[in-house]
């Protein structure tokens, strides 16, 4: 009988999102009067219309796939190369920023991304993760066997947890000690925090001191509104020679139905063989794309496209201006509220304190059956996100609005 | 240092594919009159447009998407209900194949499916593929660290070869070994050759004795044209006791460009842990799939589902018929030649004995550079391909008549 991988059973069995629904849908189940209620601030998922450019974009797009002449079968695995200059034009060189069209791998998002990248990496690293995290970080890298078993808190041995607090701001420092490779998320999922240039410049130097390959997320960068900040971590010097940058049009697009993403790779990122020989993971990335994965649907990546038309990105910006405007309101009633607050100033997510010592799933339940309005404990970012909850921004002006009166209605 | 995979440096540098785009620019370069003339039959890329009642239900979408009441954002990684549904009726239970909708998880595509399956399985797996194989399956087992070195033929050390030939009609027996999974597609790329149910059986049956997982791949299930031959391995009884099927819509929807495809995986499918203990791959392949991945654009979803309706049926039967006329014309026009042929009867693909003693890419050249026809040499599908080649019927009529009449033109 076949081996099966027996790291997927050291994985927890409950996944944050799936423990979320289960909860909802026993409350909604025995209070069918609340349903109507319910206000999710929950996953991260957004909630408004795709910018019109992409619709037309896409409606274009498909018209092509019904004549011989304009059918766009298999395209290049690695993204179109129209997308990809677009990418490299607007995203980085029109900033300064020096990353070559082939530099970018087009991809269905984020979360594929992050967890396939670890298919090119050894098995000897030494990894660290911040805490709290995005947890397909952490996942994935026990999937692929980089891990021992949990603890009861849910931490895996062999990880480093870099533990984000109020006293760091929720931004950990580069560890004392050498690490293999990280993941930075900025600005954060969950905790809304963003990473300083001078922070990003003592992580960009810890990693050229160490070798370490900083695997930087920034699918939120477009939610970035005070200056001091880095959008991308090749503003900063070096970073070319240690850094991955990961981005999506999830957030800014609203392509979390849609489905588009992209990898920077720099030529110039090494990593070495078990003989110690050092090599470029630029061709083993395009290889892992273009043996596994065959391409973002040719109608998707010309949606994507259209985000950089003078349209899309007037579209783009009414849309994150709507959601931070979101996430200014629901701040503000938190605070009013006598909450402490993090984040939800250069991103659509409010890192929340739970008050009255309540741990993070009892705040769950509290806001779930008196306010009716469903958030996400912190517990399940990580041991560190115990106390917190996170409050998602990506809703209509009018749910934000009702969630704010109702979190200052709520006795706690 | 971060380690690399090293087994990424096993990979034979020269994929298939990219040697074929290599050598036919080298040929247009030094020939740009019969660039105009040149005519590919050489990838198995669809011609024809995306079939009108996909391409009307994608429109929908895209306009779904266009209001917050029918916007749709993240959907269940493993597919919409809705589609899950109209799968697992139409493909398999309007069959009398019992399939319930959740053992069906939907993805972007066989190539993606069939890569990253590996994701689940153990690595002291005894693994068998046929030769001439599609190159996927070789190179992810690489990737993944189930294969030694390659040898000067290409084949790996490690993996069982089973050789498909003129006396087997390349459709090569169950090996009298026990190995613990195995790769079947039919109708098969790139022989055309399809396995009959007497053949299956012995499969199954083999399977269900040795406790072999069969990872079936019917990515070209449209083209079965001949009675006795099955559509689906699950028309095999015992068949979903060790099974997963792998389908895709680009061959028959001519989603190449569009994305599609999807898994069966029943319940009843086990693997061992490295302590014996048997469980289910299907919890492990959907904690996969919603970890790894965020599943397919919705707009994509919708065309999908359109495949199913009454007029979607009748589409993609005609481009089927199509495809399939091509496939005759050219079958013809070899044998006219004196070229011996398999396939193309239940499958797009003509697999071709090499004329006049030449080997594989030395027909490719006399083909390319001649009749200015591109092809597949059959020794960049295994070692046991050489001295064969394949033609892909998917073309434009004209485009499959010319090729003919070159066939016939040409001296060998």
């Amino acid at each position: 009988m076949a081996y099966l991988n027996d790291n997927y059973l050291k994985l927890k069995a409950g996944y944050l999102f799936p423990e979320i629904a289960r909860r909802v849908k026993a409350f909604t189940d025995a209070n069918p009067d609340a349903v109507k209620r319910v206000i999710r601030c929950g996953i991260g998922d957004v909630t408004e219309p795709l910018p019109e450019a992409v619709r037309a974009a896409m409606h274009r797009a498909v018209d092509d796939q019904g004549a011989r002449e304009t059918f766009k079968g298999y395209g290049p695995e690695q993204g179109y190369d129209w997308l990809r200059k677009a990418i490299a034009e607007n995203d980085y060189r029109a900033h300064g920023i020096e990353i070559a069209d082939d530099e970018i791998i087009v991809s269905d998002g984020t979360k594929s991304d992050t967890g396939n990248f670890l298919d090119i990496l050894g098995a000897k690293n030494v990894i660290a993760v911040t805490d709290p995290v995005y947890p397909v970080y952490v996942d994935t890298n026990v999937m692929a066997g980089n891990t021992g078993d949990a603890d009861a808190r849910g931490a895996y041995a062999g990880l480093r947890y870099l533990v984000g607090n109020e006293a760091n701001g929720f931004v950990p420092a580069p560890p004392a000690d050498k690490v293999d490779f990280v993941y930075l998320c900025s600005p954060n999922n969950p905790t809304g925090a963003a990473i300083t240039r001078a922070q990003l410049e003592a992580w960009v130097a810890y990693a050229r001191a160490n070798d370490t390959i900083i695997l930087f997320d920034a699918a939120y960068e477009s939610y970035i509104t005070q200056p001091g900040i880095p959008h991308s971590i090749y503003e900063i010097p070096g970073a070319r020679e240690c850094a991955v940058e990961f981005r999506s049009y999830s957030k800014n697009g609203g392509f979390t139905g849609t489905r588009c993403g992209f990898v920077v790779l720099p030529k110039t990122v090494l990593a070495k063989t078990a003989s110690g020989e050092k090599k470029p993971l630029h061709p083993l990335w395009l290889r892992r794309q273009t043996t596994k994965f065959n391409g973002v649907s040719y109608i998707v990546q010309r949606g994507a496209e259209a985000l950089y038309s003078p349209e899309g990105k007037a579209q783009v910006q009414a849309l994150i201006e709507h959601y931070l405007g979101n996430a200014q309101i629901l701040s503000e009633a938190a605070n009013k509220a006598g909450w402490p607050t993090w984040g939800g100033v250069n991103a659509p997510y409010i890192w929340v304190k739970c008050p009255g010592g309540l741990d993070s799933w009892q705040m769950f339940d509290k806001m779930l059956t008196e306010a009716n309005v469903v958030i996400t404990p912190g517990a399940g970012f990580g041991a560190a996100g115990e106390g917190y909850f996170r409050i998602s921004a990506f809703n209509s002006r009018a749910n934000a609005e009702e969630v704010a009166r109702r979190i200052l209605a709520l006795k706690v």
